[in-house]
C-alpha cells in the first residue's frame, strides 16, 4: 500500500506529491518548519494528512527545544500558529494542532524531552488511527454501492490525502474488494491535477479500473448513463452539512443532481466543525495565479492574464446524499445529528 | 482586428492557433491537403472558420486542376470529401462545402481555370459575408445585456473562431462597444485551452476585462453572484434547437439554469442543422488520448491512463435561454422557427 509519509525518528519522511506520478521522491522534515513549507507547497496535502503531518511537526519542534521549561508552552504555541497558518479551508489541521495542545497543557509539568516523547507517540496514534477510520468509512461506504457501479470523484481523497487507504477512494477501494467497482471516473482536477497525478496513479496501483477525464467531461459522461454515483471527500463540513472541499466539488454536485445521482461526502468526523453553522463561515483559500496559467514551467495562457483562483468551494447540504463517516452514514437532515455522532467512543 | 486567414492568391494564409498566444505564426497553405491538415490539427479550428477555410480549399484545388473537363466532377468530389472528413461535429464546414458544390455544378461547363476563379469570389464572399453576420450577431446580441455585466463563455467563439469579429465574443464586442461589459470570465476549457490561449489573448487585445478561470470554477463564480449571463458559440444546432458546442457547455448550462442566470447561444444560421431533429443525432468527435495526458510535451498523468476525450457536448434546447442570430434572436420553442428564419434574405 502507498504511504505517503513514515515517522524515522528523528525525522518526518513525506513522498512529494507535487512531483507524482512523474517521479517518487521521498523527502526528509526534520523540524516544523520544514513540514510547514511541504504542507504550503502541497507536497503534503489532503485534509487528513496534513492534520497529522502538522502533528508530527509539534512532535519534532517539542524535540529540539533546549530552552527553560517555564518557555515551553510559549515555543508550543509559536510552532502551533506556524503550522496552523500554512492553510486555512482544512479543518483537520486545526483538530489535530488541537489535539496536540490538550496533550502538551496536560503534560507541561514534564521535562522537554519526556514531553516530546509523549507527543511522537500521539501523533503515532493519530496515524493509526487515520488508517483504521479510513478503513471503516470505506466499510461504511461500500454499502452504498452496487456491482458493476461506475462511481465519480474529483481531487484525491485517498492513500495519499491520508495516511494510507483513503475516504472518497477508500468506499472504492472497499467496494472493489466486494468486486462491485466497474469504473472510477477520475476527474482531472485542475488547477493543481490531483485528479490526473494523484488518483489515476493511485487506482492504476491497486489495479482498480480508471478512466481519466478533464473536469469539464462531467456532465457529459453523466448525461450518457454512466455513472451510478458521485463520491468525494472533504476539507470541513459545517454543522448543518455544507461541505468545503476541492474547487470543481460544487459542480459535480449540482450536475448530480441534475442527473437524479447520489452524491456522498466521504469524511472522518474530525472534519466536522460544529464551531462554523453554514457553509458561508468556512475560509476559502486562494491560491497563486501561477497554478492556473503554468504548468511545469510552461505558461498557458497570457502571462499578465487576470486570474480568479480559489482551491475550495463549497457544497451546500441540499445537494449531498449522504456523508459517509467511520461511525456511520449520516442522511439530512445533518443538522443535530452530527452533536451525538461525535460523542460515540469519546 | 486580429485576421485568422487572408486569402493571399494563390495561398491560403493562416494564423496558427495551435501555438497561440506564446508564438504569433502564419502558415501558408497552399493546397487543399494543407488546408486539411490545418483544420485536423486544430490550427484553424471555431465552426464558421473551418467552414470557409474548407471553401478556400475547394478553391486552391480547382486551381490546381490540369486534367481533363471530363474529369472535374469526380476531382471536386475528392476534394470534398477530404475536407468533409476533417471534423464531424460543426455543420458548418458542411454547409460550406454544399454552397461549393452548388457553385461547382452551377459552372462545371466552364474551363477549370474560370471555375477556380469562381470558387475564389465564393470563397471571398463566403468571407465577408461572415464577418458582416458576426457584426450583426453582436448587435442583436447586445441588447440582451445590461450596463455592467458580467459575462462567462467558454472555449473561443471569437475572431479566431471565424473570420473575424467573433460570435459569442462578438456579442461581448458590441456590448464592450456600449460600455456594458464589467467582466468576462473566461473557463479555460481543457483540454485544448482555446479559453487561457485564445479567449484571453483576444480580449486582452482589445482591451476588454477579462479574468482566467479553470473549468470547474465556473459553478463556484456563479454561487458568489459574480456572473450576469452565460454565452457561448455553437458548433451545431439542431432542428429543436438542441447544441453541440465544446465539450463543457452542457456543464454551464446546467450550472447557469440552477443559478438562475440566462444560458445564450451566439451562431449564424449556418450553424442550424434542419436536416437532425435532436441533439442525439449529432456525431460526437472524439480526440486523441494525449490532448487530455499532455501539455506541451509534459505528461500530466501516468503515461499509460485510460482517458475519455469527447470534444463536444450537446445542451439540451431546454437550458438554452435564447440562440442568437444574425436575423434575430429565437427564444423557445424552438422547434419549426428555424425554418422561417432561415428563409429570411435567401
Amino acid at each position: 500500500m502507498i504511504r505517503p509519509i513514515a515517522f524515522e525518528d528523528p525525522e518526518l519522511v513525506i513522498l512529494d506529491q507535487s512531483l507524482l506520478p512523474g517521479q517518487v521522491v521521498y523527502e526528509r522534515c526534520p523540524t516544523a518548519e520544514s513540514v510547514a513549507e511541504a504542507i504550503c507547497r502541497l507536497k503534503v496535502r489532503g485534509a487528513p494528512l496534513i492534520g497529522v503531518c502538522a502533528a508530527y511537526g509539534v512532535a519534532l519542534a517539542m524535540k529540539q527545544y533546549s530552552g527553560p521549561s517555564a518557555g515551553l508552552l510559549d515555543y508550543f504555541y509559536q510552532v502551533k500558529n506556524l503550522l496552523a497558518a500554512t492553510r486555512p479551508t482544512a479543518v483537520n489541521l486545526f483538530w489535530a494542532l488541537q489535539r496536540m495542545e490538550r496533550v502538551v497543557i496536560q503534560n507541561q509539568k514534564q521535562g522537554s524531552r519526556d514531553l516530546a516523547r509523549i507527543l511522537v507517540d500521539e501523533a503515532n496514534r493519530m496515524y493509526r488511527e487515520d488508517i483504521e477510520t479510513n478503513r471503516a468509512i470505506g466499510e461504511q461506504g461500500q454499502s452504498l454501492l452496487s456491482p458493476a457501479s461506475r462511481v465519480m470523484t474529483i481531487c484525491n481523497a485517498g492513500a495519499l490525502a491520508t495516511c494510507g487507504y483513503g475516504t472518497a477512494l477508500g468506499v472504492i477501494r472497499s467496494a472493489a474488494q466486494q468486486g462491485k467497482i466497474e469504473m472510477v471516473w477520475a476527474c482531472e482536477t485542475r488547477p493543481v491535477l490531483q485528479g490526473s497525478r494523484l488518483t489515476v496513479w493511485e487506482l492504476m496501483q491497486d489495479q482498480i479500473p480508471v478512466t481519466l477525464i478533464t473536469d469539464n467531461m462531467a456532465a457529459h459522461i453523466m448525461s450518457l448513463g454512466k455513472v451510478d454515483a458521485v463520491i468525494v471527500g472533504a476539507d470541513r463540513v459545517s454543522a448543518n452539512g455544507d461541505t468545503a472541499n476541492k474547487i470543481g466539488t460544487y459542480s459535480l454536485a449540482i450536475l448530480a443532481r441534475y442527473h437524479n445521482l447520489p452524491f456522498y461526502v466521504a469524511a472522518p468526523r474530525s472534519t466536522i466543525d460544529l464551531e462554523i453553522a453554514g457553509g458561508e463561515g468556512i475560509p476559502i483559500e486562494e491560491r497563486h495565479d501561477d497554478e492556473v496559467k503554468y504548468i511545469q514551467g510552461h505558461c498557458l495562457s497570457v502571462p499578465e492574464a487576470k486570474v480568479y483562483n480559489p482551491a475550495f468551494d463549497v457544497t451546500p447540504h441540499q445537494l449531498i446524499t449522504g456523508i459517509i463517516t467511520e461511525k456511520g452514514i449520516v442522511k439530512p437532515p445533518y443538522a443535530g445529528q452530527f452533536i451525538s455522532l461525535l460523542k460515540e467512543d469519546e
